[in-house]
């Protein structure tokens, strides 16, 4: 079968944790699944340790296994880098990337500091390559569904807002202090883990931005086994403790620029709540909520019905006219978690081939970021409403 | 104070909204239900308004109306003070009724402010009477037991907690400013009348108290129609504007005397949700989940089930063993709202024959007002952590 | 108070066990709810045992006590008999009430047989009186609005019905042998028991008649301890071991007048369902969908919705304009198992008052009762599908 | 067979619709998730449309296209032999593709006659090749452990049980006339298309078989829009009409034999549920409850739990020990449709490579054709019970 206009998209990808495997999943999938302008080729995985990178190689079907991101980076023959590292190595990746010209995806957070942030999105505005950043769950069916029912008026003006991301994989003592847990790595803890795809949502949803905040970050269990091995997300621990330097949990209130208040809480604390992020915009004319533990459903309330028959409809998207879903199956089939990923890579490869910004940006993500930090330095100051 | 044996309890109420409505209906049906130490004369209601409290005595059955209060607190023939008026009259009439020696059951809040609490509480201290707070949803089956289950450490260590009270009911703007929307009467708006019921009921489930607070509170419609005519809950508006003196939100954080964070939300404005509570309490064991709009289940979560099985039970709290389900229905066959002020008069009744003091006691009582003050004070102070 | 005009009504309840105070609570409750057209004078209670029923005239409050139903029937000073005694009683005492021109209300199932519910439903007929059958469930909210929304054409066509009504409290082999398990007494099971529930209820909400039905009965428990005492509605067992004579479960299937299949189920040995009835009208333009467990709220799905909108909307049926919500609370706030005893009440007394037929009559009794025999019937021919 | 280590298992496709993208998907993603034995080769789909086939080769990664499966099937190049055709084809290709020592996974019904069924059944049990039935459904996790629950005697006794599978995409009489509605391609309608899976799943968490069943089989719509053209499950119609000549809605009950009954449905008609498979076990220790809207949940019951503390137990099947969720994400992370068609290929290559014979067999599908043949039998026979 001869293409010959539309040369195939060469990918790296730098790193090969959980998020690597996702991406992997992506990649492979996105174009068996939709028509994308550009065929796909999974070029290269970059990782430190040379075994375990030719072992994903190998396991996930990428063509070639690398060590040194920068000579990655730095190769002609490839279009995309894709950057699944922990959040602290995403500036000078994403950075170098983009000066050689290439296309960034890279996965949230953006960067582990507002400052890092800042350039990598000054960066990206001043590159050829188009760079986009990993808040996938902005492409849940659901989740686009509502932001497109929300920005056609149909819950009116926004006049309040909550969200919630809830894990308990910490809950146990003695669960491991893996790099999650560690500031220098991974930045904020639960707030800059999951806080994030909530303040995100929130800023999605709404397409307002939060502009001043006050809260709460803590450390439940301060000190807990050194990990001795990392498997999955939560890895094995030994009989060595160390200092848990991020939060546990984060409890934030922030006002959106059209002026309603937000109730967000980030914990890894909450006692059976395995991966549950809900959020509800409350409107004037209507509402939607949604929680990730349903993740096919959107509850939709229409305040213009009439009296004695409103209520909440849950709409199951999984509709040919809901987003994304001409690629998969019949209605009423659900999706996954990992569904999402190939939507992103179906949108980052539609605006290679078209030349336009996808959604979200690095400025996106650096907003985000200032949110966090703000969040923190609220925090630090007794809890005083605090500008982003 | 010494009663002959099963001497009926002749009971004056003071006050006919939708609160006396309540307690009626569970002054009339306790006795019916359980079997009480003592008989119960509904006696005399007491309302302003003469035709209206007359015919709110015909229709609920009390033997007679009065207009006066201080005429009745008075009277020697009368036992029990039941008072229903709104929050800002509270303080005056319980005085009264505990000085003139009479049990006095109070509808929540206990007063409109810490002072008038306060005085109310010493007042509760100095006398014979039993006194008792009316925070009824203690008394929902489902919540006494979660009560039981976290005391008896089923859940381990509360680590976080979360409570949520919202409603919908002044969304429209053109709903009219009726007395729970002047701070005079009603005290303080969403706070006050629905976030003291949350903050009451996670005080009563930890058993622990709240210690300080940061957080703000807000008034989203700032003028309303005056009201013409009380209908409901929500009455009837005219043309003429006024100024909303209550807050419609507040969202709050507290820290509990065990240490542990808990995140409120009180709203009015929240669309869709009718009279959603919902309290969850996680532990290092454990956790409960409860949502008032499925008022006869328990979320039971068990951290030391065995991996792979731990999930929420839905325990259906309407079983023979439950707390207050002796009187009513065969298991299975569900409550609804008025039921727990049946359990609290029984729970009064019983106080009262066998002369203990029962809870909610007014130092409750007043403990919440503190807590409500301490927000308002946070919300004043660019939501700086406050003293309760 | 003086009311010369209407005089009020006088009620003999026959019977005291759990309907006798669910009926109690209901006559007690529904003037003090509702604006009825007549006084209730709950005048006497009848039951064999003297000292029961005694003790429950006092618990109940029913002005006197009587031991010899025949007697109380034949008194002119008593205008309602009311018959909460099991079903094979209820033939004989409610002729004699008609008979003697009182007002009849009569418990659920109208007879054990189709030959006494004839009977029993001619003598309605041919009464002054007026005659009503308790098939509460008719009067809960959620159900009569799901009525009238289908009466008015809001599904369209039914095309499809599902009716299940499981309960669990016989999976125990030990649970004793209490007269709901001997046919001479209770009819039929689970099948008279709670399916006759299911089929008034699919009767009722589609404004249909089973024509033809076919279908299997089972005894799953064949021999259970002799009840050595009454309590709730299980009972104490002995050593002493009886045969069951009713059915344990009953799955069936009718024809609707209308064309479309109905499927049902009755069990008590679903095990952890406490008492779920759940009904779903399927219909050519949407569909309604009830769960007993989720009593205050009407699922309701419109089809003729946009294309990506539709979804089944969560109706809390406790709105103002809801059917009975006038006298209770505001929305939001929940109804239970009894309240639609109340609702039950007032219906008869404005029937009684305004001299019309209330709904369920008898002749819709003994429909049910004709299903429910032609279901026993098809069981012992091999599930024939047999006529009506 | 003897296979050198790690040759790559050399696979064949044989259809291109709705179910081609399933497996082509699952073919995919299975090695890259799973640690398979084999490695998979993509090498052939088979399709007699040669521009479609090429389409679909190229769109899922086939590494050729070829119109004749006869051909296909006697290829000496090729290992595996899946197919995904309409019914009234895999008798014939299955056979062919046995005969010549392939490995075949077939898709659900295995035939669309019981003579058909047996045929392939005998020819399975004569080869060397590994057979196996495509009823994916039992390979979702949360079903599979189900069914391990159950085996355990987790449940005790089964005592009863129901399954329905009900969606809604026929409700509009204008949906067009697609080959799932024709008896001589797709077998039996919503019995055998969507019954069948009901009635495997019942007898593989059992693990017992219906031996007699009783039940109705029905067309709603009895003539629709003869098909133009070919669109996802429902296809776009003309102005010609045809006649349906398969069953909208099946209710039947069946006797299992272990002694239980079990009640199921199948229909297309039921407004409002997109894909809605539910099943519920229950015995006489507890009960397993599944809706596959909620795929990644088991409910679970135990009745041995302390009295007021039973419930069911709402499990997220997504934990490291679950079934199948070593390959997937973290704890929490919903899987969606088509994961179990990668867990069908995992245990389909596993049992190749260990020489085990997966189940469901030929056997398991010819007995689930055997069930369906006995309802339509019953069905013309006034649904008299008939033998399975």
């Amino acid at each position: 079968m001869s293409e010959p206009v539309r040369a195939p998209l060469r990918v790296a990808m730098i790193g090969y944790g959980f998020m690597g495997a996702a991406h992997s999943q992506a990649w492979r999938t996105a174009p068996r699944v939709f028509d994308l302008p550009r065929d796909i080729e999974m070029s290269v995985i970059v990782g430190r340790n040379e075994d375990a990178v030719a072992s994903a190689a190998a396991k996930w079907g990428w063509a070639e296994a690398a060590t040194d991101w920068r000579e990655v980076v730095a190769r002609d023959d490839l279009d995309v880098i894709d950057i699944v590292t922990p959040g602290h190595s995403h500036d000078e990746i994403a950075i170098a990337a983009l000066e050689a010209g290439k296309h960034v995806l890279c996965e949230k957070p953006l960067a582990n500091t507002v400052e890092d942030a800042d350039r990598m999105a000054a960066a990206a505005r001043g590159s050829d390559g188009v760079a986009m950043l990993g808040f996938t769950y902005r492409r849940v069916p659901a989740l686009t569904r509502a932001r497109d029912l929300i920005a056609e008026g149909r819950i009116g003006t926004v006049q309040q807002v909550r969200s919630a991301y809830r894990q308990d994989w910490l809950v146990d003592p003695e669960a491991p202090l893996s790099w999650r847990l560690k500031k220098d790595e991974a930045g904020a803890g639960s707030l800059g883990d999951i806080g994030g795809h909530a303040v995100d949502l929130v800023q999605f949803l709404t397409g307002q931005q939060l502009t001043t905040v006050s809260g709460v970050i803590e450390t439940i269990v301060k000190q807990r086994p050194v990990e001795t091995e990392r498997v999955g997300i939560a890895g094995k621990g030994g009989d060595e403790y160390g200092d848990v330097t991020v939060d546990d949990v984060a409890i934030f209130t922030g006002r959106l620029s059209g002026g309603a208040l937000a109730a967000f809480e980030a914990t890894r604390f909450a006692t059976g709540r395995k991966n549950e992020l809900t959020v509800e915009i409350s409107g004037s004319a209507g509402a939607i909520a949604f929680n990730l533990e349903s993740m096919n459903e959107l509850q939709v309330y229409d305040r213009t019905a009439p009296d004695g028959e409103q209520g909440f409809t849950r709409v199951i998207v999984t509709e040919p006219g809901h987003p994304y879903l001409e690629g998969w199956w019949p209605t009423g089939h659900m999706l996954g978690y990992e569904h999402a990923f190939s939507h992103q890579v179906k949108d980052f490869v539609d605006a290679i081939a078209d030349g336009s910004a996808p959604t979200p940006t690095f400025d996106d993500g650096a907003q985000v970021q200032r949110v966090l930090a703000a969040v923190e330095e609220s925090s630090a100051a007794d809890a005083r409403w605090t500008a982003v």
